[in-house]
């Protein structure tokens, strides 16, 4: 066993809220506590990435790249780590590789240091290119396994991935188990075949949607881990990670037993305790707790419900079971893709598309694309009846090349079309406008008008809202087992 | 590492919904899935005892004998498993060894298989009497280590307690974590340590409210546990134990993985879904989601939001951090008692004392019994300055020997309080009116009353409810803390 202390890295920046709070939370919710974040002594602060910059232009009115300068001003001493999606950079479908590129070197410059770098399909040839970016800009590239179970996903399926993921420069590996799926055993015995094969460390990612998160991180300890992520409750547990402090007094008496300040763990709660309340239009106590549908339905918790209400959409509410069984039918199909972002979703909708029709009478346009090589490699091998049906519907030919390489460069046309409008066409401009061009133009516009409020949401004061309604009483006669009383009821909010 | 698999007890019907839902799952909301619990192959289904009875008595106006005769009648296969308070059988305070030994021996006659027995203080002279009754039914005694963490309570001192338990004639014993506190380190080592110097099957009881309620059970069967005990969501996690679903999937990979029926699983986690809702009256959110505060304040979350309460009763919503403060003080002057039923009150509120009027000022009576001896031997000592308060406020000497030594045989005078009453006199009805005599009488009472209508709570169909609303006069059936009610509302204004 490993006497090393175990190593925190720290979520609450943006997974921590991203799982709990629809990534809600602004940049000056965040700033009042990041120098004391960055005096805990965290592996790293995960600040960047992932779902943030998508809600940062489409729903806070942000400029992305201002958040992550202000928060590397307070925050020097602390590693910054963000969340990668190869070559979709933080998107759902391919850049070229010029814009990867370029978003990869802007990062960089703005202070990011450690790159987190994911393919859905755990297809290796669609980081290649994020990484030699990280390379030339001198920072840490971390190659991810992505976790998943189907029958083409066994642990050495998920070590030779780990050992290539080192043979193109990985400075560290990282087990991202996105849907909470991986069991203690299994993360034992994935962590310590990985540090006896591996020679840079190795990193585990979960969530305790399912209940397990806590468990598999202390067996992944015991394997030998050398970082785990954990995040600051309430932007913890449930379907974020493991809380840090949780994860310290879990491990008091460990020989890897972390020594992270709790007076400041416990500042640091109580300010997201104020965070939480803030974005309360956006968390719910059905994300706080452990999620059973995972269990029983092996997908992850907010498939289900997005699901659910899909399916009532569709006239469908009552044929769930029938779906739900559809599901891994289709995922075998399909290559076994794993059950996540945007997967998810498309093997979702095709299940719930061969129930409401009959089997690929209807083939959803991201279902053809995955027929057609178009995400990368699948894990298994798409079923090829199903592929000539795409190839015919779509009427080309499947690819087997590296999905970029069908790519374009389209830095230079971004750029034009930016100065075409007297937008400013810097690289960090240019990216965001290939990713988001709709959400990119509304602030790029409201940037330049006149005045631009300053909008504090979620610091509307609930007494004067309610003090709105106050007021409205009613009053009964009550006869309860025979005895009368005089009841009023007064609505307070 | 044992190769045998990981045998579960199923708690849903007693420490489930008393963790989760105050205890008011009424027998009627048990009756229709209890077969199927039966046919799962649990090691035990824990049906009774804790507050169960109290519950029965003082909410749900049931008779606890009825429930558990209803309960086996339809379970007539798995053991039954209930828990015992000691000498204090189900409540509070010590009770004569008759009484004891009488309370016994009816459970055994109603069906009841396994007793488990604890003493609060781990005072295992409060236990004799019990175990000895046990015997004579010829019934399964399960001796208890309860859980708690301070500087006297070392692995050292459990293991030695473990062994005594053995030696005076524990079936098995059971490691009681009723905080959820225990460590998966700490669950490692004690389980290890027990096994190694037990013959007795070892038993792990966690709660989940810290978030490490699965990871110790996880070690704990790499240790060699037994037994642990699961619940049924949700009526599980959070405040309550692991839910079974989770630990079975968690332990997919295990060498002991158990093979009980997902299929039957999930159809009790859909009776038990219902059962929620009919029960949210008595539930929260906060129950189910991992507790913070038991890892900032090392106290059982329950205790702290009583507390809060309290404190603001008191006009000391402010001092808490100070009251929190002195709690270990108050522990260690106590004998480092555990904070667990009653326990945790009674230094709770010395606390709150001791802040407000100064150390020791105001003693409480509780705090007072425990300095006298009258709960048992403390683990660690009492203070000695501290117990001559105690003797000289209270003009009596603390005694050193076991509690109910002190205590005059009581059955044949509550018998003939009974009969004087014309109540029904045998040994269930005088245990019961040792323990509630006011709930007791209530339940008496009204049975003999000419009419009790059979109440089915929560099986109302809300559509018809509205539609008994005809003019300004509407009537309802309201369930109120378990109790229901006719009322009728007619609205004036």
């Amino acid at each position: 066993m490993s006497v090393n202390p175990i190593v925190f890295n720290n979520t609450v920046l943006r997974d921590g809220h991203q799982s709990l709070a629809a990534t809600r939370m602004r940049t000056e919710q965040m700033l009042p506590v990041v120098e004391l974040l960055d005096g805990v002594g965290f592996g790293a602060l995960e600040t960047w990435g992932g779902a943030t910059i998508d809600s940062c232009l489409r729903f806070l009115g942000e400029n992305p790249f201002d958040r992550l300068d202000a928060l590397k001003r307070l925050s020097p001493k602390t590693p910054h780590m963000m969340l990668l999606r190869g070559q979709n950079i933080v998107q759902y479908t391919s850049f070229p590789d010029d814009v990867v590129s370029a978003f990869v070197k802007c990062s960089a410059e703005h202070g990011m240091d450690i790159f987190r770098i994911f393919d859905a399909l755990n297809d290796i040839r669609n980081l290649k290119t994020a990484f030699r970016a990280v390379k030339e800009a001198g920072k840490h590239a971390q190659g991810v396994i992505c976790y998943t179970t189907s029958p083409v996903h066994t642990v050495e399926t998920f070590i030779k991935l780990g050992e290539e993921l080192e043979a193109i420069g990985s400075d560290s590996v990282c087990i991202k188990d996105m849907a909470g799926l991986i069991s203690p055993s299994m993360s034992y015995e994935l962590v310590k075949s990985l540090k006896q094969r591996l020679k840079v460390p190795v990193v585990l990612h979960t969530h305790s949607t399912a209940g397990m998160g806590a468990a598999s991180y202390y067996a992944a300890i015991e394997a030998g881990v050398d970082e785990v992520d954990t995040s600051i409750a309430p932007f913890a547990n449930g379907t974020g990670q493991p809380d840090t402090l949780l994860m310290q007094k879990m491990l008091e008496q460990s020989p890897r037993k972390p020594s992270y300040d709790v007076e400041k763990l416990h500042q640091l709660r109580e300010h997201f305790d104020g965070v939480y309340e803030e974005l309360s239009d956006f968390t719910s106590p059905r994300n706080e707790r452990v999620d059973s549908d995972i269990l029983i339905y092996q997908v992850p918790g907010g498939m289900l419900s997005n699901f659910r209400n899909q399916l009532k959409e569709q006239g469908m509410a009552d044929r769930l079971e029938e779906v739900m069984r559809e599901i891994p039918y289709v995922r075998e199909q399909l290559g076994w893709i794993p059950l996540v972002t945007p997967t998810s979703q498309i093997v979702g909708t095709q299940a719930m598309l061969n129930v409401k029709f009959g089997r690929w009478k209807m083939l959803s346009q991201p279902a053809m694309d995955i027929l057609l090589g178009k995400y990368g490699r699948t894990p298994g091998r798409v079923d090829a009846e199903r592929r000539k049906q795409a190839e015919r519907q779509a009427n080309q030919e499947a690819i087997e090349c590296r999905p970029a390489d069908v790519l374009e460069p389209r830095l230079p046309a971004l750029k034009a079309e930016l100065a075409a409008r007297q937008f400013p066409d810097a690289d960090e401009v240019a990216v965001l406008h290939a990713m988001f061009p709709q959400e990119l133009k509304k602030i790029l516009t409201r940037a330049s008008a006149p005045v631009t409020p300053t909008v504090t949401p979620g610091k509307e004061n609930p007494a004067k809202r309610s003090a709105a309604v106050s007021g409205t009483v009613s009053r009964y006669r009550l006869m309860i087992n025979g005895t009368p009383y005089g009841v009023s009821v007064e609505t307070l909010d």
